[in-house]
């Protein structure tokens, strides 16, 4: 045997491609509208925000749940020529995946402008965190979960915030906190859905949904779309914010051997999203200190502190008190976190409003840009109980 | 502007991949197991081919159609960390792409072996041939075909081979030899499931499905599944094929503008692939003439003269005279075409095993191996009448 480089080590994306556009519709309780019309709009709002035409995209990397396939994409946009296409599975985890494959996409050379997208009216249509019966049985691990009345995301990840809390003492308050900052976030961007302040108080007594997450720990359920475009660093110092460049420096997606919902997994309180952890700052040869920002994936509270443990931001079960309070994840704090509000308080676009904020951040126009320090690079991670992605986002 | 290199020039992942290993199940009309059954064993099989254990994969790239989920491979498997994982979008186009992303994906860095699967009941369970009603007509273009009787994918593709034969004269004869050819290839394979010899006068007595298309125009319906598995071209040279190393040359995936079905095509007699063939040639910096050997996605015999066409093996209109008699296609002719039997005679795997024999005419274990040539490249590519994809596949 030879010595071989693993994926651990290897980092071929590195800028290798700029995100050079963001866009989004509205978000709303009902919008009214296709979720391909949500998608061409929002496809659309990022061209303009790139400088370039829809007629010039010839990848798209998409969410495999979202509803629009390639062939009404190509016809709605007007596309030439579609080099690219592919789809990832699963849903928050896919998020930062998208831009983790257009990377790739883009630095293999098969493709000049990529999309990322999801659309969906998720609160108007089919709504993701409804219990659900016999359609969802048969999936998989589905069927060793649901006879037991785990038929909702919160009741499976609920489980996991028991376990944490029983191993690290955290409690409702520590995921409260950031609850609160989310929501403040949120109430300094006009695009949020939900823009009304809310105290601990607030969370501590709004009701328990799924023991022990309260409604106040929970993402939104709303209609909407968001979409980035990405290119060559090359075209991108020609495009409209060809000033700012912005990279994606490295990025991993990860599982492990369980790494499905709650069954079989040795450890509820443990992030699986280790393995990604690990292979992302190898390949980028950083370290969390190293981030200027963090944006996780937050469809429930606690999987900010797990996220915070899993990527070594602080050690494991220090987390809670590096939430307490709120200050250490705030805009003008240590670590701005979810900036824009995410999907506790902005709005539930699966994940992919997390990259688009990172951008925002970095250009410097994020709505909760922080005061006093220059925002050079951004984590974007999914965490913990599925398969998961993170992406590093850095100025050029 | 500055001049800008196009993904027309840029092959970053020329050599960069190699496939070590082939594997499939048996082909079948019931298989009596289920999906899932079916894409464990025979990824299994490529990687006792290969000579690893599928405890080392670490990226799945699979086509969207396929009712197998990542999360169930990575328990069947015993996979213990997922590194990559994405899905293609539409049938045959999806396979030679699987091929070509994977590629990308070890190119980029992302992971080490990386498996390229179809698995299918598409007899037993649902066939895909039939005619189907509503739940197809919401799709976009499809509501504009149903309405008229297009209800299969016969339907449809008939309608080009019909647009074929009047813009260029060929007629159903021409068609004849190809399908007499690939049964003559997949008499010698004791994998295919149609093994008995057919004589031009069989084909041109066979009752017509689906104007112009006649029975023995058709690809198999049947079960089963096949796999490959690729990686480094570093660490292939220690694997059980080390000898002799597959590269992938190039690769590329295209769509015109109006790339599904029959709707608004300005010619139905003119492949759209001709972007794909395009991208293709310039990125591998080669030419038909420079093939060894013709894998085409054989969903219908016409696509023969139409692939032929597209990707510059004859001109416009002369695949006819080409194909005529069979000898030109032949296994042991100028251009040995399908030598497994394809799509047509050999199983209906969807494409994917296309590119397993192109691996086999390169090592030299084709049941229709050329016996006065060595095989030093080949095609594999889908055509024409959908999102398209096309790889090149060469000794290293």
């Amino acid at each position: 045997m030879v010595a071989q480089m693993t994926p651990a080590d290897l980092n071929n994306i590195r800028d290798k491609a700029a995100i050079v556009g963001v866009g989004e519709t509205e978000f709303s309780w009902d919008s009214g509208r296709s979720e391909l019309q949500l998608a061409a709009e929002a496809i659309k709002a990022a061209c303009d925000d790139a400088g370039i035409s829809p007629h010039e995209i010839d990848g798209i990397v998409r969410y495999e749940m979202d509803s629009n396939n390639e062939t009404m994409l190509v016809q709605s946009l007007g596309i030439r020529n579609l080099r690219h296409w592919e789809a990832i599975a699963f849903g928050g985890g896919a998020g930062n995946a998208t831009v983790a494959h257009a990377a790739g996409a883009i630095s293999s050379g098969y493709c000049n402008y990529v999309v990322c997208f999801r659309a969906a009216n998720l609160r108007s249509g089919v709504r993701l965190g409804q219990a659900r019966g016999s359609e969802r049985i048969t999936g998989g691990q589905r069927g060793f979960l649901a006879p037991w009345g785990a038929l909702a995301p919160a009741h499976s990840f609920g489980m996991f915030a028991r376990r944490y809390m029983y191993e690290h003492g955290a409690t409702s308050r520590h995921f409260g906190w950031v609850a609160v900052t989310l929501r403040h976030h949120a109430s300094r961007n006009s695009r949020a859905l939900r823009r009304q302040p809310i105290t601990i108080d607030d969370h501590q007594s709004s009701r328990i949904v799924a023991d022990p997450l309260r409604l106040l720990d929970f993402c939104q359920e709303n209609d909407g779309a968001a979409a980035i475009v990405m290119t060559t660093p090359d075209r991108a110092r020609h495009l409209r914010h060809g000033g700012t460049p912005v990279l994606v420096e490295a990025a991993a997606q990860g599982s492990g051997p369980m790494n499905e919902g709650i069954v079989f997994r040795p450890d509820l309180a443990v992030a699986e999203s280790a393995h990604t952890s690990r292979d992302l700052w190898a390949r980028a040869r950083l370290q969390a200190r190293d981030m200027d920002a963090f944006m996780f994936y937050d469809h429930f509270t606690p999987f900010c502190l797990i996220g915070l443990e899993a990527y070594g931001f602080v050690p494991p079960g220090e987390a809670k008190d590096f939430v307490e309070g709120g200050d250490n994840i705030r805009f003008d704090g240590p670590l701005p976190t979810n900036t824009h509000g995410g999907n506790h308080s902005e709005a539930y676009i699966h994940g992919l409003t997390h990259c688009q904020e990172a951008v925002r951040l970095i250009r410097g126009t994020s709505t909760s840009q922080p005061p006093e320090k220059e925002i050079n690079r951004v984590l974007s991670c999914s965490s913990t109980a599925q398969l998961s992605a993170a992406v590093i986002i850095r100025r050029g």
